[in-house]
């Protein structure tokens, strides 16, 4: 049988779905599991997205330039220009979602070998756009006590070797739900030039930022123009994660030029996904404004519940909708396999995502988990009342 | 500034793309150009499919599984099961077009410095996707005077080498519209057993067999199980080029499973193209046979226009929708953007590919255009009447 390639067996498995096959044991078992551990939100789309998506008039569905339509970008340079970014629409690639921004980031910027700094705990698929690249994810730990901020600048060069070329970080951040300062940014910045780094920003959740707290992107830093990569997506700000339209953001020319190649090579992004992407751009305000006011309550009924219980500890996130909470317990992986397979209450049970897949460096966040306040508060006080009995009962509670 | 990868340096622009400036300077000169450029087919897509797009009824836009929607793997199995290619839906994986299902496949398979053969000229985003990889293209000389034939198997013999890892073909082909015959693929498949590789196969247009030419698929093969990874996709079949929306499809469970960890991490196709392509599979056969008898009208005026201009040679291709032909001229880079640039012929002129595009090797070809029959017969006789004035005039004409 011919051999897979090195990276093929190198690239890590999705550790969210390793509990898959119990949550499906349970609901068989007659459970009602409530799923804390996906960022699916039940958030409805637009109706402005999916009626263009529904009148689209088209009778040949064709390619559309590699770049993206023109109009699309267009209008979402508009929309980035209403936030400051002071970006062209030529500075916008248009993607298979996020994810594919991510993936043509990596391959532009890093040559097998070559490193990338992340703060962890981080999106677990970072791991495997870099691994697609043969690259090497270098973590950097940030701490529950502090809520996930950025580690001291310190720590970060600690880390620089002559193969870094990148540093990378979510903002607001999946999985903490931390939303990055201005001067954290700055303090990224005098990094990113001193080393000549790139600054990858993945960006997804920017349109969730709590209590009034403003969102500061690198693209409002002067000076870092030819460093910054943004990384977007239409998923969570228009609850539309199955459109997968993204983009990738630079001002650096020579790097578009380089990414506008692998773009040319994979054709395009989707047609329709495009007219409905260019169409969500009208969303209202109030559409906004009403997911926003139900993600702060949820997150409020999320954090206060679980800093109730004995022995949990979270912070408060202020943006994205998760949250990295430290449990009394021996270890997360088994915790959450047993509660999907061991325990129930009220014939309901809870899947979370334990926080060890997001974390790169072994044995670290093993009492973690995290939660994403996706669901209804009514559900999530019921998950809340259930992860309470299941502390309880588990075997392999400590005390912390 | 930061460095750009290695790989991003090498990343080869798309050929086909640097005549789109002087295309766009004809038609503001105000002159009509025939598009045969391009694999853009101008033919309808299916009622049953744009409909199913129109009509959709999620409210949210969410993900699906990484591996595609299953009542879609579900039909596509028993699509494929039609033409006997004895599947299961757990052996295919639904991706972002074929451009993706060739990404993935050349990612699980070759690792940096590996060796892909393929016969060339060859459809010339494939360097992209190996280069991605950083693999290597090691092309095997196909030749016009046989129609692009399949190389004697002693030459591709020749290249082999420790590194080499597979051999990819497209069938038919894309540039040529060769359509390979039972005997080459059983060649092939001795070939690969000898050698332990896999076989790529790209079977993009495999609904464009024209003079009832029968379609041999390398999962049509008995033995070749491990080995064959077909790349298929619905842009070509259903023209729905802008839906990207194809699968990879092989038998070979450890493949399939490292594929799948390479489509985890980029989450899921498209929701909607999904629900449209899974509409599509019941598009009835009158569709096919319009569009059938439409392309084998159009190649054979196409043909026939080309083979009766003086000097210029092509064969008639077995599939596709497109043929290589021999012109009496010096370099095709130069003729295809001279007759954009400096001729017209009742102010109208013609836009096709120079085939050194599709040849690996330098210098080869050079003398050579792709050219697609995708556009109206009546327009195919005006571009053929401006191709037959402009090579009387053009300087750099020789006779061969």
């Amino acid at each position: 049988m011919p051999e897979i390639s090195k990276r093929g067996r190198d690239m890590p498995a999705s550790p969210i779905r390793k509990l898959t096959p119990f949550a499906e044991q349970a609901k068989k078992e007659g459970k009602k599991v409530y799923h804390l551990n996906i960022g699916q939100p039940d958030i409805e789309t637009p109706e402005i997205m999916l009626n263009a998506l529904k009148n689209i008039d088209f009778t040949i569905w064709a390619y559309t330039p590699s770049e993206g339509i023109a109009s699309y970008r267009e209008k979402l340079a508009a929309y980035y220009n209403k936030l400051n970014y002071r970006i062209a629409p030529t500075d916008i690639l248009v993607t298979n979602g996020g994810s594919e921004a991510l993936t043509i980031a990596v391959q532009s910027c890093l040559s097998p070998g070559d490193e990338i700094i992340i703060p962890e705990p981080f999106y677990a698929n970072y791991n495997g756009f870099v691994c697609a690249a043969d690259a090497v994810v270098r973590p950097i730990l940030s701490y529950i006590e502090t809520g996930f901020a950025l580690p001291p600048i310190a720590e970060f060069e600690k880390l620089i070797t002559d193969r870094t070329r990148a540093i990378a970080i979510c903002n607001p951040n999946n999985p903490t739900g931390y939303l990055y300062s201005r001067e954290e940014l700055e303090s990224l910045k005098a990094l990113c030039l001193k080393y000549d780094l790139y600054l990858f920003a993945d960006e997804a959740y920017r349109e969730f930022c709590y209590d009034s707290n403003t969102f500061v992107s690198p693209m409002h830093l002067d000076g870092l123009e030819q460093h910054v990569v943004i990384i977007d997506t239409v998923s969570k700000r228009y609850s539309a994660c199955g459109a997968r339209i993204g983009c990738l953001i630079t001002k650096n020319k020579e790097l578009y030029h380089t990414a506008l190649k692998f773009a040319q090579t994979r054709l395009s992004p989707s047609l329709e996904g495009q007219i409905a992407a260019e169409a969500a751009i009208d969303t209202p305000d109030s559409y906004f404004e009403a997911v926003s006011k139900e993600y702060t309550a949820r997150r409020n009924t999320l954090v206060e519940g679980l800093n109730k219980i004995e022995g949990v500890f979270c912070a408060v996130p202020g943006g994205a909708f998760y949250v990295v909470a430290k449990l009394p317990i021996d270890n997360a992986d088994k915790f959450c396999q047993w509660i999907l397979e061991e325990f129930s209450y009220n014939n309901e049970t809870v899947m979370m995502a334990p926080a060890t897949g997001f974390y790169s460096t072994p044995n670290v966040g093993i009492n973690q988990v995290r939660l994403a306040y996706v669901l209804k508060q009514e559900d999530l006080r019921n998950a809340l009342a259930c992860l309470e009995k299941a502390l309880k009962a588990y075997p392999g509670r400590i005390s912390i």
